[in-house]
C-alpha cells in the first residue's frame, strides 16, 4: 500500500513513488526552461518549515522595477509521511502554516496562482537547475539534563545530508545560502568540506570553482508581521569567499527591502553565525536577570514589572529591559545560546562555556518550577489538585506550542499527580505534547479547580470577569498570576472575592 | 597645632575649633532666619561627593515662575582632613569637583555668589532648621575577595551614623529624601528604625509624627552633562508612608525638569531601591555577556565589535547592547549588584545568590587579566618586560579613576614585576593608588616598551600617528588595543610598521 501524509485539515496525500517521480523530474526541467526564457534565475529553497515556506514566498514575490519577478521558485521538502503534504498544499496556493498575519494567505495565494513563479516539489532535480540553494533546514539543539544547558549539544546529522544532498546535485557555480540558525563555524567548517569533498567526487576542480557558500539568518518573528519580519528587516550577511559574499548581496538586495533596512556584510560566516546566536543570547541573558529579580521582588513586597516600566524610561539604554514571565519558550532563545556554547568547544575545540548565556537558558527553562513552587506554599501535596491553566502557546496571541514553558508546567504538575486541565484559544492540538485534550472554552477549564493559572496573556484572556470566572469555577481558588496580565483592581476583585491571589512577580500584592 | 585640610589645589584651609563652630551656628541661625522671611525652605544636603555637591547646587538653582529660588540650602560636609576643604572652597563659589561640564562651575558661582542660597557648613546645626535633609553619604561596597562578589558586603556602619546624627538634630517633620545608592530594605529597615529610635529619645510621639524618609536615586553621569543628568533626567522615588511620597514629589517637582522628564512613584521604598540597584545590574550584566563573547570572538577570526554594530541594527530591542572593553569601571556597575546580592540575604534573609548579576560583577571584575593573557602570549615571562598604558580613568575623555580597570591591569602586571607606565591626559593624581607618577607626555610613556596598550579611548589617542609612536618607542612594540579604538588601517599601518598587533574581541587582526 502506498503510505500516506495527512495534512493539518485532514487531508492525505500520496507519497509518491518511482513513476510519478520521473514525471516530477520532467516537470522541474520543463518549467526550468520556460523561466529561463523569461529572464528568471532559479531558485531552490530546501526545507519548508516556518522560515523556509515563508522565505520562498518572499523570494517568489520579489520583482524588478518593472513588475516581472527575478526569481523562479522551487520549495523543496522531502517526501517524508510527516512533511510530505506540504508539497500538494502549498501547489494548491494554500500557506503549509497558519498564522494571524494576513499577508501569509495572501502571498503564498499570488506567487502560486496568479504569478506562478513559486512551486513546491520532492525531487531533488530541482536543486540541480538552482542558480541558488536557500538552506532552511530545521536544525535543533538538544539538551539532554534538564536545567543542565552546559550539557546541551547540536546533532549536525540531518544538516550535513542535506549539504551532502547539494553537494551531489548542484551546478558548481550555484550560491548555497545557510539561512538555518547554525551554530558558529558551520559553513566554513562543517558545509565546505562537505561540499568540496562531493564536487571533487563529481570531477568538479575545487580550485578553479571554489563552492559559493553563504550565510545570512532571517529574524522570523511569528504573530502578525510574519512575513514583513523576513522582507522589511534589517539582515546580516556574509560569504567564505569574495564571489560568494558579492553573490549573496545581489540575491538579498533583489528580495528584501534593503533600501529601507540596509545589509550588513560581516567578515566571515563565523562572525555572521556568531552574530545571530550572539543575539537572542542577548535576549535570553535579558530575561534570565528579570527572572532571578521578580523572585527578588515577590518576597520583599514589591512589584517587578512597576520597577521594570521604572527602569524603562531612561530611553536609548534601558528601555528594551524584557520582562519576566512563566518562562522563555520558543524556538530560538531557548536554543541559540547553547548552539553557541556547544560550537565554542565542539567545532572550534575551545575550553569552557558561554557562561553567562548558559547560566541564562538554564534559570529559562527551570522557571516554571517557580510557578509550582508558588503553588505548593498553598498545596504542599499537590497529588489531586485540580490546577486549571489558561494559556499553552509560548506567545501572546500566538498559537505556536515550541519549547512552551506551560509545557514544562504541566509535565511537572502532571509527575507530582496534580490534575491538570489547559485551554488555548489558539492551539487545537498541542503536537509537542501529542495531546488534543485542550479545552474548548474557559468555564469547563476552570471549573472546580483549586488553582487556576494565567500562564499566558492571551487578548481573550483580558475580557474575563473575575465574578464570572468564580462563578463558573464554583469554589474560591488560588489565582496566580504568570505575566503580569491582572492589574492591581482586578488584583482586588478577587481579593473581594475571596480568593487567595499570588503573581510571578508581584510582591505587593500581599499589600492590596 | 590645629589640623589642616588640604584642598586639590593645594590650598590649606584650618579645620575649626569650638569658638569658630559657636560662630558657625549663630552664623546658620541668622542666616536661616533671613530665608525664611524670604518665604525660602531650607534644605540641608548631607555630604558633598559626586553626587551631593552638584545636587545641591541643583537645589539651589531651581526658582518659581518668577524667578524666585524655591530653597535655602546648607550643603554639610563633616569637617574631617580628608573632606573639610570642600567648605571653604564651595563657599568661594568654586565647584569641589573637576568637570568637563561647563555647566558646573557656572552653577556653583551662580548659586554662592549670585543668587547667594548656597553655603557650605561642617555644623550640624544645619539639619536643625532644615524642611528636607537631601542624604547624599557615600556608602560602598566591600568585596573581599577578587573575582568573588558574592562574598561582598555593604558596611553600613558610617551610613547609619549619618542617620542617627539626623534622628538627633532634625525637625520631627523634616524629610529625610535620601539619594544614595543603598542596599534594597534600606529605608524601612535600617533608616526608619534608627529614627524612631532617636525621636522617641527626643521625646516626640513616633506615633503621632511618623518618621518622613523618601527614597530617590540620581542618575548622574561624570563627564559633559554632569549637571543635566542630575535636573534633566528620569527620577523614580517613593517613601515610607504617603505623607513621604508627597512631600518627595513637591520637592523634586520643584528642583527637576519634569515636565519633560516625569517622575515615576513605586509602592515603596524597597521598589525604589529596587530599581536603582537592577538598573546597574542590567548594564553590567548587558557587558559581561558581550565579555564573555569577545573571547570567543577572538579565537574564531571575529571582530566582535563589527558582529555588534550588527546586532545594533535592530533598533529598540538590541540597540543598547554594550561594548566589551579592558573592564568595567566606574562606581556603579561595579558594586550595586553586590548591593543587591547583600541586601536580599542580609537585610531579608533571604537565601541565595542573584548569580546572573554577580556572576556579571565576576567576569566584568577580572577582564583586565584577559589583557595580561593578551600580553602572556608574546611575553610568557612578564619580568621586566616593558609595558606601555594609555589611558588609566575608567571612561573616555573623563578623568574619573574610580574603580577602573586599568588599576587592575597595572596592580597584577606590577605583580608579575613587569615595569609599567602609565598615561592620561584627565588624571594628575591616580587617587585610588596613590601615585603622583602618571606620565605627562606620550612620547616619555611609550619610549622603549615593549607592550602599547590602548586601554582607554580618549580622544587625544585618536590622533596619535602610528609612524610617530613607532618613533617615540624606537622598537616595533606589541600593539594592543582593548577598546576598538584603532580602526582596520591604522592595525594595517602597525602591521606594516613590523608591529605585532592584538586586540580584545578584535580576532581577525590576524588576517588584515
Amino acid at each position: 500500500m502506498q503510505k500516506t501524509s495527512v495534512a493539518p485539515n485532514g487531508e492525505e496525500f500520496l507519497i509518491p513513488h518511482e513513476t510519478e517521480s520521473k514525471i516530477e523530474k520532467k516537470k522541474i526541467e520543463r518549467i526550468t526552461q520556460e523561466q529561463i526564457a523569461k529572464g528568471r534565475k532559479i531558485i531552490t529553497v530546501q526545507g519548508l518549515g516556518f522560515v523556509g515556506c515563508v522565505m520562498a514566498s518572499v523570494v517568489a514575490d520579489a520583482e524588478d522595477e518593472n513588475g516581472n519577478p527575478f526569481y523562479y521558485v522551487h520549495g523543496h521538502q522531502r517526501d517524508s509521511i510527516r512533511s510530505f503534504w506540504k508539497v500538494p498544499i502549498i501547489n494548491k496556493g494554500i500557506a503549509p502554516v497558519s498564522s494571524s498575519d494576513p499577508e501569509v494567505p495572501e502571498i503564498f495565494n499570488r506567487c502560486v496562482n496568479v504569478k506562478k513563479n513559486f512551486r513546491a516539489t520532492w525531487h531533488n532535480y530541482a536543486y540541480e537547475v538552482a542558480d541558488v540553494v536557500v538552506v532552511d533546514i530545521q536544525l535543533d539543539a538538544t539538551k539532554p539534563a534538564f536545567g543542565e544547558a552546559e550539557k546541551g549539544y547540536c546533532d549536525l546529522s540531518a544538516f550535513r545530508n542535506g549539504m551532502k544532498t547539494l553537494g551531489k546535485h548542484i551546478k558548481p557555480e550555484c550560491l548555497i545560502l545557510v539561512e538555518t540558525t547554525v551554530p558558529p563555524g558551520t559553513c566554513e567548517r562543517v558545509v565546505k568540506p562537505i561540499i568540496e569533498k562531493e564536487f571533487t567526487q563529481r570531477g568538479i576542480d575545487i580550485e578553479k570553482n571554489p563552492p559559493l557558500i553563504a550565510h545570512s539568518y532571517e529574524r522570523v518573528m511569528p504573530g502578525s508581521k510574519y512575513v514583513a519580519s523576513i522582507r522589511d528587516f534589517w539582515r546580516v550577511y556574509s560569504g567564505v569567499n569574495e564571489k560568494s559574499k558579492t553573490f549573496a548581496r545581489e540575491f538579498l538586495t533583489n528580495i528584501l527591502n534593503t533600501e529601507n533596512y540596509p545589509l550588513t556584510e560581516l567578515e566571515n560566516t563565523n562572525a555572521s553565525e556568531m552574530s545571530k546566536v550572539m543575539e537572542n543570547s542577548y535576549r535570553a541573558t535579558n530575561i534570565a536577570l528579570t527572572l532571578e529579580w521578580a523572585k527578588f521582588a515577590e518576597e520583599v513586597g514589591v512589584d517587578i514589572f512597576k520597577v521594570r516600566d521604572a527602569i524603562r524610561m531612561r530611553e536609548g539604554t534601558h528601555d528594551n529591559m524584557l520582562r519576566p514571565s512563566l518562562g522563555v519558550g520558543g524556538y530560538c532563545l531557548t536554543k541559540d545560546p547553547v548552539l553557541a556554547n556547544w560550537a565554542k568547544q565542539a567545532i572550534f575545540g575551545l575550553k569552557g562555556d558561554l557562561k553567562i548565556a548558559i547560566n541564562s537558558v538554564n534559570i529559562n527553562d527551570t522557571m516554571p518550577l517557580h510557578t509550582i513552587d508558588i503553588i505548593k506554599k498553598d498545596f504542599p501535596e499537590l497529588k489531586d489538585v485540580k490546577i486549571a491553566i489558561l494559556g499553552v502557546s509560548y506567545l501572546e496571541d500566538v498559537g505556536d506550542t515550541r519549547h512552551s514553558p506551560t509545557e514544562t508546567l504541566v509535565k511537572y504538575l502532571n509527575e507530582f499527580w496534580a490534575i491538570v486541565k489547559y485551554h488555548d484559544p489558539y492551539v487545537e492540538y498541542w503536537a509537542e505534547m501529542d495531546r488534543s485534550d485542550i479545552q474548548k472554552d474557559i468555564e469547563s477549564t476552570v471549573k472546580d479547580a483549586d488553582v487556576i493559572v494565567f500562564a499566558v496573556g492571551h487578548s481573550e484572556y483580558k475580557q474575563i470577569i473575575p465574578e464570572e470566572l468564580i462563578n463558573f469555577n464554583g469554589k474560591k481558588p488560588l489565582i496566580i498570576d504568570c505575566s503580569n496580565f491582572l492589574n492591581d483592581n482586578t488584583l482586588k476583585t478577587y481579593k473581594k472575592l475571596g480568593c487567595k491571589v499570588k503573581g510571578l512577580g508581584k510582591g505587593h500584592i500581599k499589600n492590596l
